[in-house]
C-alpha cells in the first residue's frame, strides 16, 4: 500500500468520460502524490490509450480484481458501476470519491465539499459522496453566507449545461444545433435523461427536466438539490432548519450550470454589502458583481476554472433579509471531477486515505 | 374616419421587424376589420414591399402626417420613436396600441392583457400599452390564481429567447452558434443590449442582463416585470399588495421565454391540484402538466401559439400555500404581437377605436 513518501496507487474509475476526462486532468493538477495510476472503465474502452503526466496509460476493464494494490478511487462511472464496485474496492482497503448519486444519501457516507464540510471526511468509511453539481455550487456561495447571518429558506431555478449529462449529451446538443441551423429536423434520442421514455431535442429549447420524477412532481435533480443542501449544511455545528425548494432546467449550453438563488437569512437587517463582502472572502468563491460595468459571471467565462463564480448579489427589497443572486461554476470541475479531486487532496493531506477496521 | 360597416384604417409601425411582422400576420387572422393597412417604417425600410392578405403593400416612412385618416395604430419601432410619433398619432384621431415601454408606467396609460383587465381599455386617452413580453405571460398564469386563491409573493427567474432584442439579436445568436460550432471565435455586436457599452456571446452562453442596469443593481428588464406586474393586477377590483422580485437572464434560443415562477397565495389551504383545475379553465392558458408522461411546456412547442403553456405545477412541502410553476410563451406572439392586436379585436368589440375628446 502506498504512503506519502511514495505516493498513493489511485484508480479513475469511468475514465473516458466527460467527468473522467477531466478527472484525470485535475488529479495530473493536484497535490496529491500519484505512485502509480490505473485508468477503469467499461469493457467497451478496454484497451485504449490515454496520457497521464505524459505517461501512455493503457485503460482496463473494471472489475473487483482491478482495485488490487490501490489506495484511492475516483469514481464517475454511473451509480448502478458504483454500487456494484466501489464496495468492493473498500474490501480491497481503497479509499473511494464517489461522484454518483448512488452513496450520497446513506447517513455513514459522508457527503463532501471541502470549503464547506471537510470535517464530515473523518467520519468515512471507506466511501465518500461527491454532491450533485448543482448543488455544489450553490452550496459553495451559500455555506458562507448561512455561516454569517443565518438561512433561513432557499428558492432556486437552475440553467444547466448539456454536459452534465455527460459525453454523449453534449454531442446530441451540438449536433441537433448544426442541424437546426440548416433547416433540419432535430432527432433527439438522450435528453432530458436517457433513463426516460420520450427525448426531445434541446438546442434552441429549454428542457424542465433533469433525471426522472419523482411521485410528487418534482425530478430526482430538484430532489438532489432540496436534499443534498441540507446534508451538507446540516452537518456543521450550526445545525437548524433550512428550507430549499428547486427548479431545474436544462438549457442549450455546452459547460456551466447558472443557478439564480433566492434566499432569505436570519439577520434581517443584512445588506447586499454585507453578503458581499463575506462572499469576497469565502474559499472557492469569486466574487464578479460590477452592474456599472457589466461584470456578472457567465458560463462561457467559469469554463475551465475551478471557482464558484457569484454576481448579481441584490435585495428584494420588499422583504427584508432576502436577496437574489446569480451563481455559475464549470460543473464538470466544480461540479464533477475537481471537488472529488479537492477531496483527494484533503484526505492525503489530513492523512484519511485508509479505510478504518469496522467494530463487529 | 373608418366604421364596422366598412371597416378601419390600421396603420403597423415598425412594420419590418421581428414583432411588426408578426402584427400583420396575426392582423390577418384577426377579427378586427380591416378596410385599409398602412405599413410604416424608417426611411432606411421604406419601399419594401410587404403583404397583406394578398395584397402588396409598399413601405411608407414614417411621419407625423403618415397618421392622416388612420384609425388603429400598431406600434412596435422602439420606445423614441413612440414617444415622437403616437402623440400625433393620437391628435389625428388614431387609438394606438403601442407594444414598447414608452407608456406603460403613465398612470394615463391603461397597461393591458386582455385575458385579465380588459376594463381598462374603457378609460384610454388614445394610448393603450402592450406590457413587456416576460410580464404578460406571466400574469396570464398568475392572475386566475389570484382570483381565486389571493396572490402574496412572487419570486420569478425567466429564461428569455434571443428574439426578445429584435431581428438582429436573433441573427446574431445564429451566426455566433455557427461559428461556435465550427470552433471560431464568436462575434458579439449586439446582446446583451444594444444601449449598454459591453457586448457578449449569448450562444452556448447565458446572460444574466437584459436592458440596462438600474442603481439599484436590478436591470431595467427586472424592474418591468415588478412594476407592470403590480400595475395590471392591482388595476382590477381585488387590490391589494404582492410583493414581487424577478431575475431574467438571457438564454441562447430563438422564439418563445420560459419562466420559474414560485408564488405564495393568501389562501394557505390550497392545493397543487387547485392550482391546477383553475389554469385548465383559465383564457389564453393551456395546462401543459403530466410529469408521468414527461408532459410540460417547451420553446419549440410553444412557438406559432398564441396560448400560454403552464406546467410543473408542484407545492413547495415546507411552506404551505407556496408553490413552483414553468410557464412559457411565443414571446413575439402572447408576449407582444397577438397580445397586441387581441386589444384591437377588444376595442373593436367594444367600440372604443375612438379618442375620447379631452376636457379643458
Amino acid at each position: 500500500m502506498g504512503n506519502m513518501s511514495e505516493g498513493y496507487v489511485v484508480a479513475i474509475l469511468g475514465a473516458t468520460g466527460a467527468v473522467g476526462t477531466r478527472m484525470i486532468e485535475q488529479l495530473e493538477a493536484s497535490t496529491v502524490p500519484v505512485a502509480e495510476i490505473k485508468l477503469l472503465a467499461s469493457s467497451r474502452s478496454a484497451g485504449q490509450v490515454k496520457q497521464f503526466k505524459g505517461q501512455d496509460v493503457v485503460i482496463e476493464e473494471a472489475t473487483p480484481d482491478s482495485f488490487n494494490g490501490v489506495d484511492l478511487v475516483l469514481s464517475s462511472a454511473g451509480g448502478s458501476v458504483s454500487k456494484q464496485l466501489l464496495p468492493e474496492a473498500v474490501k480491497h482497503g481503497a479509499v473511494c470519491v464517489d461522484n454518483t448519486s448512488a452513496f450520497r444519501m446513506d447517513p455513514e457516507v459522508p457527503l463532501v465539499i471541502p470549503e464547506v464540510n471537510e470535517q464530515a471526511l473523518y467520519r468515512h468509511h471507506g466511501i465518500i459522496a461527491n454532491p450533485n453539481c448543482s448543488t455544489i455550487q450553490m452550496v459553495v456561495a451559500l455555506a458562507p453566507i448561512r455561516q454569517q447571518f443565518g438561512l433561513v429558506q432557499v428558492i432556486v431555478s437552475t440553467y444547466q449545461a448539456a454536459s452534465g449529462a455527460g459525453q454523449s449529451a453534449l454531442n446530441e446538443l451540438r449536433t441537433e444545433a448544426a442541424a437546426h441551423l440548416e433547416g433540419e429536423e432535430m432527432a433527439a434520442a438522450i435528453l432530458p435523461t436517457k433513463g426516460d421514455q420520450k427525448h426531445y431535442p434541446l438546442a434552441f429549447n429549454l428542457l424542465p427536466q433533469i433525471d426522472v420524477f419523482e411521485d410528487d412532481g418534482y425530478t430526482h435533480e430538484e430532489w438532489k438539490m432540496i436534499h443534498e443542501t441540507k446534508k451538507i449544511m446540516l452537518d456543521d455545528m450550526n445545525a437548524g432548519e433550512i428550507k430549499v425548494t428547486a427548479t431545474c432546467v436544462r438549457v442549450p449550453i455546452a459547460v456551466g450550470h447558472g443557478e439564480s438563488v433566492y434566499f432569505e437569512v436570519a439577520d434581517r437587517s443584512t445588506t447586499a454589502a454585507d453578503i458581499q463582502a463575506v462572499l469576497t472572502q469565502a474559499p472557492g468563491v469569486v466574487l464578479e458583481d460590477d452592474p456599472a460595468n457589466q461584470v456578472y459571471p457567465q458560463p462561457l467565462t467559469a469554463e475551465g476554472k475551478r471557482e464558484t463564480f457569484v454576481g448579481r448579489v441584490r435585495p428584494d427589497f420588499e422583504n427584508p433579509g432576502a436577496f437574489n443572486m446569480w451563481v455559475v461554476s464549470d460543473n464538470l470541475l466544480k461540479g464533477a471531477a475537481w471537488n472529488a479531486v479537492q477531496i483527494a487532496e484533503r484526505l492525503v493531506a489530513d492523512d484519511l486515505v485508509r479505510v478504518p477496521v469496522e467494530q463487529s
